[in-house]
């Protein structure tokens, strides 16, 4: 990465859940304030009367440092009584709120309900979890993934969480996309970038939801920073969490060349896995094979710096083609 | 108590929070599922998102056994870890809701908004709970005490928990008591009780608004039973609480003989501490001067018992009256 970069580039994030997070906590370790979350709320749903935003949450915990360590969701030192007594009177018990975790969703549909956004909401929490880079919902209004299923259409945690993912996928959809925008805060952020990295989240569940937000895409390629995506999937097989079998289910190859080319004409660059480097023939931009396993923040950090290092060789590459486009004229 | 009664009889208990709660375990003790405990909703109120409805809770608590000991209200064996994590985020956190003791107001808040009635959610709280007298709230309608004070109105929970009683009260008000009617469920109670015991809860704040709902006296009355009430105060000092300092800002003689008086044209015999015996002579109706103080289970049970024996004396004494008036007609 340019000294330049380091000092003073700012850089978005497009992130889902538990694998987005890890890599923007590696940003964020890098950046702090200069980084710029965008976060799926594809996931949101209304549950026991509260507004829950699993991947914000997530993002929040994880750049906050108070995250369970052993899920990658819900936070460190967690209690459970509140679910045990829920569960004891009947209650639905299958999404599960730690008693903390529950203060976050209540404190959020109480300010939501004050009638304050999601965005100011996010921004509230995240100060008071001490997290110095932002975290933006990807929208204001209500986008919810649905998947359509061999057992019908399920809400996404219906199908993530309840189901545990044993349906098989037919299509993913996406209520509300047309309606959904780009917050304010979101276009300023995409049109500062000098670089945008699409984490290594899922990219049909997680992703595609906030590509999907209308004019999304295109403020992302208008924004001219180089954008770059982390492959999620490693030897065919997903880091974490129903990839491979989505992309199976969808009559897709798994692997990560796949999913260079779900992302052709939104990226510059990919990043694969070092097992991988094989396919990088089969893919149509400029990839960079490296380590993607994040185990230690040492793992997270070093993932970044190369993310960071590769949109700055993507400017200066761009740069020359322009300088010989120029030289050519 | 005759043999009857106790093998029989079914009663009715008109309460408040922890001193009504603890004189109905005495009495739950001696007649299972042959109580009743009609049970203040005043004090209910949404908070968090919530339905919160303290005085059913803690009647629930107190008669399963699961009541906090030390406070009288709230779950025993508690954890407090959401109500940590809301204070972190700047939520408000002047009401103290245990971690166990949120399940029960996110579950009768889900259930009330798929449709169910109070009186059928608090019928599936406490049979979750084991309870096997039954718990009716006074009204499904919304009646909500309100209390004039020096520092303007106040909410009775703004006045009772977030202020601690500490404003001088001018007059208390029953909103919505003009709608409110008894439940069918009530009436019912009334009209199969033998004996009708108004517990030595707070008369302006917990008794008064059971007494507010449209109808509830008349239905009292109509029901031919003897009704009793058992003062909540002992030589001019409440046993818990600000009776006794409301009695004194109300411009009334903090005293049991004030609180008979209160209950007149309700009340057909008047239960006073041992301690206040002198006061008999000012009392219009037939007294009995016990040990009223509630420490341990037994203290509870042997009240309780009095009650049972001087609603059937009440009883023997109205057959001998009406024969002595059928002898002289």
């Amino acid at each position: 990465m340019s000294a330049q970069a380091e000092l003073s580039g700012r850089y978005v994030a497009l992130s889902g859940g538990v694998g987005g997070a890890k890599l923007s906590l590696g940003l964020a370790h890098l950046l702090g304030e200069r980084l710029t979350v965008i976060v799926n709320t594809g996931d949101d749903f209304e549950h026991l009367g509260l507004h829950i935003s699993p991947d914000v949450d997530t993002a929040i915990y994880t750049l906050a440092g108070v995250v369970n360590p052993d899920t990658g969701w819900g936070r460190r030192d967690e209690t459970w009584t509140f679910m045990c007594a829920l569960h004891g009177l009947g209650g639905p018990a299958w999404f599960k709120l730690g008693d903390a975790d529950l203060a976050t969703h209540v404190e959020r549909t109480r300010r939501l309900r004050g009638g304050e956004t999601l965005t100011g909401v996010t921004a509230h929490l995240a100060e008071r979890f001490g997290v110095r880079s932002r975290i933006l919902p990807m929208c204001g209004a209500p986008l919810r993934t649905l998947v359509d299923t061999d057992q019908g259409t399920l809400a996404f945690q219906e199908y993530f969480v309840r189901e545990q993912c044993r349906p098989a996928v037919r299509a993913i959809r996406f209520d509300g996309a047309e309606a959904a925008r780009p917050s304010a805060q979101v276009l300023a952020a995409l049109k500062d970038a000098d670089g945008i990295i699409v984490c290594p989240s899922n990219p049909w569940l997680s992703v595609d939801p906030i590509l999907a937000v209308r004019g999304m895409r295109a403020a992302i390629r208008a924004a001219g920073a180089p954008v770059i995506a982390v492959a999620p999937i490693i030897a065919g097989k997903a880091v974490k969490g129903p990839t491979a079998k989505i992309m199976h289910e969808l009559g897709l190859q798994p692997g990560a060349a796949t999913i260079a080319h779900h992302y052709a004409g939104l990226i510059d660059g990919f990043i694969l896995d070092r097992e991988d480097q094989a396919l990088a023939d089969q893919i149509p931009v400029p990839t960079r094979a490296i380590s993607t396993l994040m185990h230690t923040l040492d793992d997270k950090t070093a993932l970044a710096r190369e993310c960071l290092q590769f949109c700055t060789a993507l400017v200066r590459t761009r740069g020359r083609d322009r300088q010989a486009a120029g030289a050519n004229s």
